[in-house]
């Protein structure tokens, strides 16, 4: 296995004049949003990401069927393209994230993507009734139309400025010439967060145009939590053991 | 030293169906069954792995000799032949997980490996009277089979996926066209526990058609408990300030 | 992205006699000091650096424009030029920060730099009413200078060497043939520390000659430490969880 | 810098039948023990090795001249010539340690080394009255030899193996036909042990012949442990803030 694979599905890739990223992150609220849009629109997958620098482990389908740990290309052909990242993980290694998110832009180039949009939520650390979406752009001439679609920008916020994925792909783009916008919807970061998941919607519908039905976001807010509870659960359970063992 | 060095201990390895991986991990289960499946078949050793992605030690034998930490392949010579996978350790890195698990299934390659079982224990947290076997398996055809051999699969569980080697090995021997199948049984994760191995025998016999006497099963689960607990007793007394000093 | 970018913002880089570096690190005093230096003294940023050693993430500029972390080089053209290291991280691996200072030192060996100063604070864990400078070379010849300038050497102190940047400049650049000079604000380490800045300031005044207005250099302080109580505050807040869905 | 650079300090580096290993390690009892020889026999230095995978500082000496970490080889030039490895670092990696003790390696079958002796700590947790030396070998023919000179072998002692250089060097010199023992002093592992290093020395004498003075072992342990102490105290103080700000 290579640092990093990518594994086209088809020969002919199509292509997207926009990506959408929704990588596991805070509050799932990138993940959530990105995967509800891939469900609505009925995009279909183009490709898988296999990489060593994601967790070393396999995923257990509902089928029991074990495959390894990979993140997706999603396509929604419409008038213009919309391309999705989303998957399993983001990086084991410091060094893997600005690898990884290099790779990323590398298929982004491929399907000819002009802008990108990367999302996540914004951990505040404790309940928020109005989430605000706070953003972040790759070039200021881009924050006019993000205010303008309700997305706001508040100085020292996130502080730390953008971990991961979300952040690179707004740093590492610039140079290649995309325009890339971040939007994050506050959170308090302890559960999957179907209302800042719907802000981080409105603001990104405003600046796309993509419209979809939001009946099933709350239950699938619901079902990703489920998840992510047992998960939760487990880790506490056995993963110590693990981690010594295996170490 | 290379990342990784395979010593083949004999010119001509021999060819083998199946191989079993029973390296360390959650109650030892998987490694307790190897081992005792080795003893009770006088395997033969025919390979040692090492690697710099294990971690930096050696291990002293029962008379005085160090050795580099190694995993090793062992082969029972049968109508078809089975092979083995045990050893010292998994990996110290999560790169390394991927990396050895693929100098893993070239080895499997060169034996002629057609199906795989990875073992390995499914930690609870908490005493289990009647110990499951949950399962999982890289192609779902092979489903049925290990279902009607007493091995079960429950939706979310492990939730987390399978992590190291029973997990990667599934998930990389698709695309060597190897079939796999993983066996987890379950345990509290405290001890190594003969109960999950000897429900994890139970299914693995079923599936293979290998049957052993059990009678020394308890004994060695009551050796490898032994060791550890030395071990664990070990490294509270010295080893933070062993890594303090060395780190 | 390769593992280090260097980029230049003029064809001609021009030559400077010192490098100053002042990266982050204890109390940020060295931060402190070169930035308020290249302020005060207008300097101007020929190179910026790149890495996937720093950590993986984007800072958010007052625009609400992501950029990715980096370091950067000003440049002073005086009677001798003066250029300065600063920027956001040092590195996010061991290896990195000494890949990360071989690099500085290629800049510096291009620019012509025959002196370094390193620049940083020493933390005692209390506050310090009258801050001393405690200071190493790396030729003894320079240690009589660096004493008239009121930079102080204390046997034992600091008693665990100079990590990072600040150290490995000093350790490096002998082999380069450039002398080296590292001054420490003695601080608490609590706070971004003006009052260390100005004894580290004193010191190297005396040493290069460099006079500059001092009336905003507690104004500097405590706009930094702002943006650092904001941070801390935020890591306290969301980053355990980032850290767990992204790791 | 390369990933391990071996810096001779002479042309012809001279011939030793015997390598003796005294890195820091549990309650620096190797570290004592070498570097006591190595003043006592008054040897040479012949040899530095620099390496990014030693932590990355720089260390500062009684005069203020700081310089990189790194290890040393030193020659004492008698019958058959005995050469030893001190220095101030072990690895600040897992992968590091394999790679670093090959360089040693190929130091020791340059200078014609036919044994190696590595010396540590086995650390117990407590006080102890009477410390034992533990032993290991690389070949099971040494061991009447180590026991004749009171190197005693017990079963499960120490049970997790021999951690770092002092067991890497015994597995990794086996391949290069080189016979290696290791002793280990019993300590408590909180202080430079001095009775745990005359144990050490009693032994290895009675192994090689060499015989110093020891009425400067305590006094070079009090030194040590005061050097160390102030460490401790350095790190309480300052190093959490140091890393963080740094990481």
């Amino acid at each position: 296995m290579d640092g990093i694979e990518v594994r086209w599905l088809r020969e002919e890739p199509g292509t997207a004049e926009v990506l959408i990223e929704g990588l596991p992150g805070i509050g799932h609220v990138g993940k959530l949003v990105a995967e509800h849009l891939i469900e609505e629109l009925h995009a279909e997958k183009i490709a898988e990401i296999y990489s060593l620098y994601f967790p070393p482990q396999v995923i257990i389908g509902a089928d029991g069927v074990a495959r390894l740990a990979r993140n997706e290309i999603f396509l929604h052909g419409g008038n213009q393209g919309i391309a999705f990242l989303v998957g399993d993980y983001q990086s084991a290694s410091a060094e893997g994230h600005y690898l990884l998110a290099d790779a990323y832009l590398d298929i982004a180039a491929r399907l000819g993507v002009r802008r990108i949009y990367t999302l996540g939520g914004y951990g505040v650390g404790h309940l928020v009734t109005e989430p605000r979406v706070l953003s972040a752009v790759n070039r200021e001439e881009l924050r006019p139309a993000v205010e303008a679609a309700g997305g706001g920008f508040n100085r020292d916020e996130p502080p730390g400025g953008i971990i991961g994925a979300s952040g690179l792909l707004l740093g590492l783009s610039l140079r290649r010439g995309m325009e890339a916008v971040c939007l994050m919807g506050e959170t308090s970061g302890y559960l999957v967060d179907p209302r800042a998941a719907s802000g981080v919607l409105n603001v990104l519908s405003a600046l796309t145009g993509i419209t979809v039905d939001r009946s099933q976001l709350e239950t699938r807010a619901a079902e990703m939590e489920s998840i992510i509870a047992k998960l939760t659960e487990s880790e506490r359970a056995g993963d110590e053991d693990a981690l010594r063992y295996i170490g």
